[in-house]
């Protein structure tokens, strides 16, 4: 059994997208000889958009997703050679998302006035600092200061690409504040750090931290990740969390627990296996764990890795070994291809979660028995981590501990569609239904300065 | 002569505001018996908006100015005893303003659909960091970097209230950041530094520069700004500016400039005065030397201040040789009352900056034979910073000179409406002709890395 394909899937490999527009003969047939042009060359289109319709003309814009730029060459040829259509102009719709940066700072109410200037600025600031110097928690209501969290990174480790520095990685934490916003209307900022020193790192992030409401750490390094998280945690008053070790956990073990309702099987009965003890998979083992209440079989090719924790040593096994015993197998290694079909177990659900290619492909799980599979394209952590830091927000939460965690992987289950590994992320009520779950439990764990009444919880979510 | 008063003025007393939403009878003079109560218990009044009209009443939200929590108490019971009109709510507007905070995140194009997701975010965004890493230049064209200000403070010194530290600090900080966005369209991010010590403060902006295309210094006591931004010009190829140095010199310049003009004086023939050598009045006497190409006579009470710089140590005297001796006399010293009147030299033009209390009053100097007063609600630094940092951003200018400085005080000076010191800073035109000036002068002066051609020059301001 495995899930469906998100749209625009390629199955595990690299993609190049670009726009065309163009202008064909509005006939009947004209389109389907352009879509079977490309799907010849072996191209995927994504969506097709109406621009123009004249009554012989018709403009058209239509996203193809190619393989690689060359790939792409050999469409375009494809459709350069059909007598009806006419290619106007290729567009990078990525870069053209980009352009000039992906978010902006805006004003919450217009200053028109010389009356709101002196509101807003002095003489009547004045007023304001003085509430807050006299009372701290006043900042949650008169700054923006507990609508927002801080988003840092020193680029070490972001996405596939390795360390590219923190002006490189900027892209990437634009993208996670534009969706953080979208999903929970408060408000990201991107800091990137420029430092490779865990410690200058800490000491950095705590000297920025009195303008944020939450830290957001993402795409570090391991294993530095790790003791900048843990001193951050200890030091610091609001929450902390490292989007690629506890975001990834959350999702990845509600797609695990989905996986087994979907095969039937008893995530709390069944033998566990985590390969690769990095940001993402030690958070995930750390998490199973605390789920399940049982160990997990962990493996890691370096020792470091599974000599860091005290259960991971406890548990630890060979890659073969962790095959062959375990029913449930989660790989997060970077290493492309590192399971072979030969170590698959009949039945076996295997979640291979390495981008842009896993450690082994659906085809090859699946002919070689496993019963389910899915890749790292499923387990989007853009599912998590808004719900989870904006229910930390909504309490005051002075932290984010394993009862919201798992209260976040709890609603992103319950609002999966049947027969799905994990909701869409777009889907507006998943991040609503996380945001409650989460701000209820940091209710009922102590960790809420401020408590939420029924009313609260009680307002139904779109979908 | 005297320039107008701004609205809402009260002489530089400190003020308390509040918006008196009432409901009166219909008729012809109860308007008029309303604001004479008020201005019969010495009460100012600001906005008057009419919210409702019946046939029998009206409803009406006023302004009103006091000078304390007392006053206002005794406005209050003066209107209370008036037949025709009833007090429905006492609003503090001020508050009301920065409810939430006066900022906010926003995307700069919606993100609806799984494609627009996949561009902004994985795999897109991939080839955006790519990019970047490939060329950082890029980051001009695809991130929000080079359109956005890092606003730092540590917030020991913010406006007249001292040390109140980063989280006291931030309504200023948004204030300042709100305004930007107002007059510039780009973005300003606030980010407090939790740290008294420069060289903790110096190092934190370093690292954390990488993710803003300028650096905007606020509230930083001296002497601990000198060393701050000395360094981070040293050490950064963005602009650094610590606006109360020379974000409020290049309004005060312009206002001495425009001052002696409305007095037909020639501020290059006359002998000038800076009382104080604190953050603002060293940086006012570095700029009116680079502008007039003559020294300024220098005061503070601190050796230190005076020993800074050789052009402060060979131009010291005392307060009262410095009142005896100039024609123009800038004070910023922060000591209420410090100018007794009998210093007054007759025709003289006084500038006494310190708010809210200046170190002599208007009516004091123009009493004692001044030819020209003007205290520090009228030097406005909103005129300065936007245009000062969008003009650098514009021209990706590597920091922030001399040549760029005096363009601003000439551009704030061209656009002063006849009679005035300075324009109102809500008046549109004065930051695009003062962002125009300060990018000119960056292409000239050769810092700029982009050079805009004339085109950009032609447009012409809203006026």
């Amino acid at each position: 059994m495995s899930p469906h394909k998100p749209p625009l899937s390629r199955g595990g490999k690299t993609e190049f997208i670009r726009m065309v527009r163009y202008k064909s003969e509005n006939q009947i047939g004209v389109l389907a000889e352009f879509v079977s042009a490309i799907a010849e060359q072996g191209g995927s289109i994504g969506d097709v958009t109406t621009r123009k319709l004249g009554k012989f003309f018709i403009w058209r814009d239509v996203t193809i997703i190619a393989n690689d730029r060359e790939h792409f060459a050999h469409i375009i040829k494809a459709i350069r050679a059909l007598k009806k259509t006419t290619i106007e102009q290729i567009i990078d719709e990525v870069l053209e998302r980009h352009q000039g940066g992906k978010i902006k700072m805006e004003l919450n109410h217009p200053i028109e006035t010389v009356n709101d200037m002196r509101a807003v600025y002095t003489p009547g600031v004045t007023d304001v600092c003085r509430l807050i110097q006299k009372d701290p928690a006043e900042a949650y209501n008169y700054t923006w200061v507990h609508h927002t969290v801080a988003l840092l990174t020193n680029g070490s480790r972001t996405l596939g690409l390795g360390n590219i520095g923190p002006l490189a990685a900027m892209p990437v934490m634009e993208g996670k504040a534009a969706l953080f916003r979208k999903f929970t209307g408060y408000n990201m900022v991107p800091i990137p750090i420029d430092t490779t020193d865990p410690q200058a790192f800490i000491e950095t992030a705590i000297r920025i931290s009195p303008g944020f409401g939450a830290i957001h750490l993402e795409d570090i390094s391991a294993p530095e990740c790790f003791e900048i998280e843990t001193a951050l945690v200890k030091h610091l008053n609001i929450p902390v969390m490292h989007d690629d070790q506890y975001g990834t956990a959350v999702v990845c073990l509600a797609a695990v627990i989905n996986a087994c309702r979907l095969v039937k099987r008893d995530l709390k009965t069944v033998q566990i296996g985590q390969v690769g003890l990095g940001a993402a998979g030690s958070a995930i083992a750390r998490l199973i764990m605390a789920y399940t209440n049982c160990n997990v079989w962990c493996c890691d090719k370096n020792p470091a890795a599974v000599d860091r924790l005290a259960v991971f040593r406890q548990n630890s096994a060979t890659l073969e070994e962790v095959m062959q015993r375990c029913d449930v197998v989660i790989s997060t290694t970077g290493v492309e291809g590192l399971i072979s079909p030969s170590m698959v177990k009949p039945q076996q659900i295997i979640l291979a979660l390495t981008n842009p290619i896993p450690e082994i492909t659906e085809e090859q799980a699946m002919n070689a028995g496993a019963a389910f599979y899915s890749d790292g394209r499923y387990v989007n952590n853009l599912l998590a981590y808004p719900g989870i830091f904006k229910g930390a927000l909504e309490t005051h939460a002075t932290n984010i501990n394993d009862p919201m965690l798992l209260a976040a992987v709890q609603a992103i289950v319950e609002v999966t569609p049947k027969g799905d590994v994990v909701p869409s992320a777009l889907d507006s009520s998943v991040h609503g239904v996380v945001t409650k779950a989460v701000a209820k439990a940091a209710m009922a764990s102590g960790v809420a300065q401020k408590h939420l009444d029924d009313e609260y919880f009680d307002i139904e979510e779109k979908t």
